[in-house]
């Protein structure tokens, strides 16, 4: 029965960075995976795919030269999921290559199969091949989430699908309606529809992703309809009945029922903590399967710790990578920081949208005296260059101090375009920052400056004005 | 005789800034433009006809998608002149008609015609529709630069070429020799190889742009080469000939000589001062027509500013910008700062390069000890979806108390991704920052973490190792 340090169980991002991080301490580290691949949901359902989907879908439907060739312009009439799985594909295999090779470069031993505690220094393995039994002084419970299913929902994986569905179904949808306007929702929403599927979004709030800046929303929902999404908001299902061998109708409490070839149910995951006896060791996970760790950090047990999308929000691969190599590191008494209150956003819908800080309605209840600066896209060469009209960035700041509060992007390169806006805060910087600087031109980190001399100037004098 | 407050002669980067920044003080300004449109040769010939030039080669040769979907993919077989010219059309239209909004919108009076001094604080506007005279307190001379054409070259702007002639050639070259491996040189080479054109880029030193990171240049190179470039160092031309309508020969000192359908000679750009009788006011252009006003700000006349490609090196938009906007700054006593130290460097070959901070060589001839940490871009998700297998980010950081001391990068959004590091250094940090910051998944953001990771896991110990 072998020994090890630490044993992680999930090699999604948070189980990963934890065996390496632990290795690279010098522990003797175990691996544990459910699935047939490395990688968890963000390889191989999740981030990656959508993404690569994503990037297929903007470019074989020439959706970023719009602007420039006209709103018809398509590159590839009749685009199959053969065209958009090969990207996926491509990357997917690139990317569980590089978390094999990291592991075996690492020395960090790989199991197959389902791991259950039978006490809380001991866990089974149960694969295919056989079971084993395997100890260790720490362990690292990354089981990551999968896609809640109600019991009142038919899904037959082709015509009700969940959100792991999508990127196996074979054909295009002929029509789709989608289920919860969360962050999968709108970002299939959105891709679906630049592919020219017809997409209805239903969501029972008034808006989409309430803790994003209205303006950002109000710009998104703006560009979703102009792709063809109908939005439904402030809207419940009442009933879902699949009516044919490509048809569903759904039935809405405000609306008369809808008809669509496919119908993608986006609301909620749980936690995939069922198979792991959590209860043999006394740790009990929420009503949705999760071990919500915020507060306590390990969990109750002291050797035991949880980390990626498994303790809930914000279940981001970004933040789940930090808790995994955080958990590693507190366990072995290795000192690193963890700052969360500059978090970036990213949510990859059509256009993409990040943000990091506060945003006008937290600083309004906190009783912050705040300004606002925006800059457009179509201002600035770059936005002109890649032809994005919509863009947008939003810089939030105190209005005495200037120190920059908040960064709020919407369009093109936004996830990238943040991390700017986040040095400048992590630092406490203050917008003069960025009418002091030199941006490279022409880029979208322009938008900066822009948006500083925006903020500056709509302060009340004695501010003498800048350009 | 109208009479200003401030003359600005030039409607390039450097003109607007300096004539909107003193409008928003409440200063009467005019600006002259000698040529039939405003924008200067960033937005007519230089900045951003090539910079959409090179969207629209990227786009149209399908070169971002070669790695996805092999080497060997073109998005559109024959590529015209006309395909390549209707993007920057649009750009340019739409950038002249920013600068004309803005001038209009702060009351900027626009002349039309060649400026000259008459005395210090009278100008000569001829223009084809008749001359006038106009006064100022203050003037800013930001009439850029304009290709040198030495005598030996027969010049005949369709098979022999100056860097404004690229733009309005009828045809794409059959092949192209380009002399001289500047910032202008290499980046039209790169455009054109992905274009499919054989080029032959000729330079006289052992490599291309060498205030540039050596190991980006190697990565440069030979993408350079896959492109299909023929570079020739430590070459010098020694006679070109026209042998035919569509035929050039070039002489070489060291190698036989080439023959080529067009020639496009790229070294070198001088200052357009030569209308504006600067003898009259006593100042002295160099022997390349520049202002070089580096050490002296104003010029020696007090109220006479020079700003811009005409003061020469870096002889960027970006800070040609700055310096306009300085210029009117400092002429009216509005404080104002302008941090030198960081300006960042953008190159748009094919892959761009960017940088800014202190590169080795001159880290090395400082005596500071210096760590190194790479990330390539294919190890990270993002560089995995969006194909670039060959881009790298590089940072340089003090070995013993970890501050940031440069950032090089080689890539896809290198420009853009520049400024992270801009921001971080600005602020005096340390690689720590990287490493302790979460960064959105998948960017090529992420690049600083693995790339700050690496380094320190490079520094010796008793550091910890990162993973």
């Amino acid at each position: 029965m072998p020994h090890y340090d630490l044993l992680v169980i999930g090699t999604g991002p948070a189980g990963q960075k934890a065996a390496i991080q632990a290795a690279k301490l010098g522990k003797k580290v175990g691996i544990i995976e459910r699935k047939m691949v490395l990688g968890g949901v963000c390889i191989n359902t999740g981030t990656i795919p959508s993404k690569s989907l994503r990037e297929a879908v903007l470019y074989l439907s020439g959706f970023r030269q719009r602007s420039i060739y006209g709103g018809q312009y398509r590159l590839k009439k009749a685009i199959t999921i053969e065209d958009l799985a090969f990207r996926a594909n491509h990357v997917i295999k690139h990317e569980i290559q590089i978390v094999q090779q990291q592991m075996a470069r690492n020395r960090v031993d790989m199991y197959f199969g389902t791991a259950s505690f039978l006490d809380p220094h001991r866990l089974h393995v149960q694969s295919s091949r056989g079971e084993l039994e395997l100890t260790a002084d720490f362990f690292v419970i990354a089981v990551g989430t999968e896609p809640a299913r109600p019991s009142g929902i038919p899904f037959d994986d082709h015509t009700i699908i969940d959100t792991d569905g999508l990127l196996s179904l074979k054909h295009i949808p002929k029509s789709l309606v989608i289920v919860g306007g969360g962050v999968i929702g709108t970002e299939y929403a959105s891709m679906l529809a630049a592919l020219g599927v017809p997409v209805t979004l239903i969501d029972k709030r008034p808006r989409l992703l309430e803790f994003v800046d209205a303006e950002l929303i109000e710009t998104l929902q703006q560009q979703m309809k102009d792709l063809g999404v109908t939005l439904y908001h402030d809207e419940e299902v009442v009933a879902i009945t699949r009516t044919g061998k490509q048809s569903v109708q759904v039935s809405l409490r405000n609306h008369p029922p809808l008809h669509t070839s496919t119908l993608l149910y986006a609301i909620g995951r749980v936690g995939a903590t069922a198979s792991l006896h959590l209860e043999s060791i006394g740790l009990q996970p929420d009503t949705r399967g999760r071990l919500s760790g915020k507060e306590r950090f390990p969990t109750a047990l002291p050797h035991v710790y949880a980390a990626g999308d498994v303790i809930g929000f914000p279940a981001l691969a970004s933040t789940s990578m930090q808790q995994g190599r955080h958990a590693a590191s507190h366990a072995f008494g290795h000192p690193d920081r963890m700052d969360t209150a500059l978090l970036p956003f990213g949510i990859y819908s059509i256009p993409e949208i990040s943000m990091v800080g506060r945003n006008e309605e937290e600083l309004k209840q906190a009783d912050v005296p705040y300004g606002v600066g925006i800059a457009r896209y179509k201002e600035i060469a770059r936005g002109q260059l890649i032809g994005d009209e919509t863009g947008m960035l939003k810089l939030l700041f105190h209005r005495h101090t200037r120190h920059l509060l908040g960064v709020h992007a919407i369009g093109e390169g936004a996830t990238e375009l943040i991390h700017i806006g986040q040095a400048v805060m992590a630092f406490h910087g203050k917008i003069d920052y960025f009418i002091d600087t030199v941006f490279n031109y022409p880029t979208l980190a322009e938008c900066y400056k822009v948006a500083a001399l925006d903020g500056m100037n709509r302060l009340p004098r004695p501010w003498i004005p800048f350009l």
